[in-house]
């Protein structure tokens, strides 16, 4: 690690020390042995800061609680992992944590109704009504995750034996939240472009139709699929969902967050969105959106009564088991939204910093793009079989040699060892990053002689 | 806020400003740009941080994100929530969230098969298996906080109809479990001192036997309550669930990560704890412990397969979705792990401190004690209506009145305005902090001329 990032994370821990002291006093103030704990700290503070400065020194804290390592991706290196890049925090998000971390954070000022959305200081119910307006969907709650949102969804509509359209590149959460349930999924084929037509979703539900005797009691789909982030025809199967008036669930993990997503015009009767994945906020969080039509069923309040005491437990949701986030998860989202609001609007920059590099590396021959090209996400799907797998059939590191090389160049995020068809992200990279990371696959294909096209070529079919 | 403590966090934001430099920079390092950058953060550091140290300066930030106080509750102030005391966060817990706050944290180094629980960089799999060693079970696993625990449970053996025993003071989360799984709660009586005893159990389960035909599927019960923080006959209620073949969950949301628990001792065949109520963790986090009888049910993993494309997600568990806690939560659990597992050993000290204060308080002629006494944990429903509520009669500030003298003694937590019979809770209090907690109540006391014993006494009957 570098050393200024070092002595960074240094001050950082350094000043959690210093919280732990006041945390140990009476309110009135230090006493004369914390007040020596706290200059003590501080000029060990000074001296850590000196070092950031000059940029000198040596590591000192190397473990959190003994055994943990200091987690730098993010401050050393380029990060291309698939799935974190749209999660990383905001410089807000980070202070709110610092914030708010404490368990039930949120909780200072629960007032009767005591649900956590109803919580007005900090502006938990202010958020949540921005949340539902942003999304242009009813109503709104944060949820532990996305797949808690689509298990409160199928978990209301689907009973034993149901079926459930989902997409034949549906992620295994969607299968999970149906199995839970006691459903049953019916995959929607993809066409020969790896992609799902409201058309072939219509054939689903009349096969199942068929088959079963039921229509399907749920349609939900991926706007971007987490294998190719290929883009589905989601509107049109919203269009198809109602014609048979079946409950619509649009999972916006890989949109919600980075691309503007407008509920009423998809025709969504549910909207699943991801914290972690692509809203900058702290695992496990996300939203469920939900249109009034579906609201009263999917967010009914308890009904349950205790035979003895006759007690009732007033507007708990039971799908959501009353309070979800109750701290730092949720105040990482709330301070990230107004960062994640604005980024939305310039996702075409992001799809066009996306596209840049994944032509630098179609530019080295034989590599393919098993995403739909030219990219209309930050995620993609390539194929390095026949470029950078070439090299590792006679290096002596065999495929490791080009998750080395890419460590070598401050690039991580690769699934060290497969990197044949394998998947990558681009999201949030500024265009410095991004022409860094293409000129270093371009250095590494140079290093190990492969071919390099100087213009812009087609991508190989897939 | 102190401005000691201003700055501290004003110090800590600047910091995480400074990590955002390095976030937007390259590899190699910074340009020119963005080191002038960074040398103009470290000033402004340098400025906060002597200020600091000399307890001058003015505030410089006081929102976050824009609109988000800065939450300074447990620097400030000795906070007596109920529900908030145990789940303050170590200092090593607040280190690791800094290190590990963004989205899927976890997950750098996820490998075959696929799965939190079996990470073992960062330690996450030598932690599950150190959970379940800990609490004597079988089994652990982490989840979205207790209810998220509770419910795998009953979504797992509670079937439609199904009568689950639950003691009379059961927690609403208890209440909802059963409720989304179709069943029915069916509340075990209190005896007079508000214990929930063996004898009743068994007469509870004798009578949903002859009234419903069937045995209930489950035995559901608090160790200590959140009403009164009583103890409930656990043990013997464990043996009472076993002589009927129930399965018997026990729900140590109030004793997980404060006191010893054994699982094994208890014979428990589910424990469940919670993260953010008493393992000074990030919500929503807890515990789920089985043991080996009920792990292969409760864990099952996946069997739905795709019917397009026969895809299956190997080992992925249904009740828990798959993943859970993918990110600084789960960080927050391991890092304060050592802390707690040290913590327990000293309940005792906790208890008594605990008496401490509700014996000081009980000198304070009129108020009682509702829970049971001597105490046995650090949570205590106590009754101020004979004593300070007396003074809220004239006051012209009614029953804020009392709120106001709190805080004007730095003590927070009390529930504003509602303090005829209330709660609170002293955990993690030091000495220091409980004798200014007791003398600030005798102070307020004697301000108002309430009478207060100068020795011990013993408290009304309930």
């Amino acid at each position: 690690m570098s050393i200024k990032i070092q002595k960074t994370f240094e001050a950082l821990f350094e000043l959690e020390e210093i919280r732990g002291i006041f945390r140990e006093a009476v309110p009135t103030g230090l006493n004369a042995e914390e007040e020596a704990a706290l200059q003590k700290k501080i000029t060990e503070l000074k001296a850590i800061i000196a070092d950031l400065e000059a940029g000198t020194g040596t590591p000192k804290v190397t473990k959190i609680a003994g055994t943990l390592n200091v987690r730098s991706r993010e401050e050393q290196y380029i990060n291309i992992h698939p799935i974190q890049a749209a999660g990383r925090l905001t410089d807000e998000a980070r202070k709110a944590l610092i914030s708010y971390g404490d368990g039930y954070s949120t909780c200072d000022f629960c007032r009767k109704p005591f649900r956590l959305d109803k919580i007005t200081r900090p502006s938990i119910a202010d958020f949540h009504e921005d949340l539902a307006k942003w999304l242009n969907m009813d109503q709104a709650r944060v949820v532990p995750g996305a797949r808690r949102g689509f298990q409160a969804v199928t978990s209301t509509l689907v009973n034993k034996g149901d079926s459930v359209i989902v997409s034949a590149l549906a992620h295994y959460t969607e299968f999970l939240a149906v199995e839970g349930a006691g459903g049953i999924v019916k995959e929607v084929p993809l066409n020969d472009k790896n992609i799902v037509t409201a058309e072939a979703t219509a054939d689903k539900i009349e096969e199942v139709k068929t088959e079963t005797g039921k229509l399907p009691v749920l349609v939900m789909i991926d706007h971007y699929d987490y294998q190719f982030a290929n883009e589905h025809e989601i509107t049109a199967i919203g269009k198809v969902a109602h014609q048979y008036d079946i409950p619509f669930l649009y999972n916006g993990a890989y949109t919600v967050g980075v691309q503007p997503v407008d509920g009423k015009k998809i025709g969504a009767d549910f909207v699943v969105g991801s914290g972690h994945k692509s809203m900058a906020s702290v695992a496990p969080s996300g939203v469920l959106a939900i249109n009034d039509d579906f609201a009263p069923k999917t967010l009914r309040t308890t009904a349950m009564v205790g035979d003895l005491t006759k007690r009732k437990f007033g507007i708990k949701e039971v799908e959501l088991l009353g309070c979800t986030l109750m701290g730092g998860t949720l105040l990482s989202m709330m301070a990230s939204f107004p960062t994640v609001k604005e980024r939305v609007l310039h996702w075409d920059e992001e799809v066009k910093k996306s596209n840049y590099f994944i032509d630098a590396l179609l530019r080295v021959e034989g590599s393919k793009v098993l995403s739909e090209y030219p990219r209309k996400h930050t995620l993609t799907k390539v194929d390095t079989t026949g470029s950078y797998d070439t090299v590792a059939q006679t290096h002596k590191r065999r495929g490791f040699f080009f998750s080395d090389e890419l460590t070598a160049h401050g690039i991580v995020g690769e699934f060290a060892g497969a990197t044949r068809t394998w998947k990558l992200n681009t999201y949030g990279l500024n265009w410095n990053q991004v022409h860094y990371l293409a000129d270093a696959f371009t250095e590494i294909a140079e290093k190990y002689e492969l071919p390099v096209q100087k213009e812009k070529i087609q991508p190989n079919p897939v």
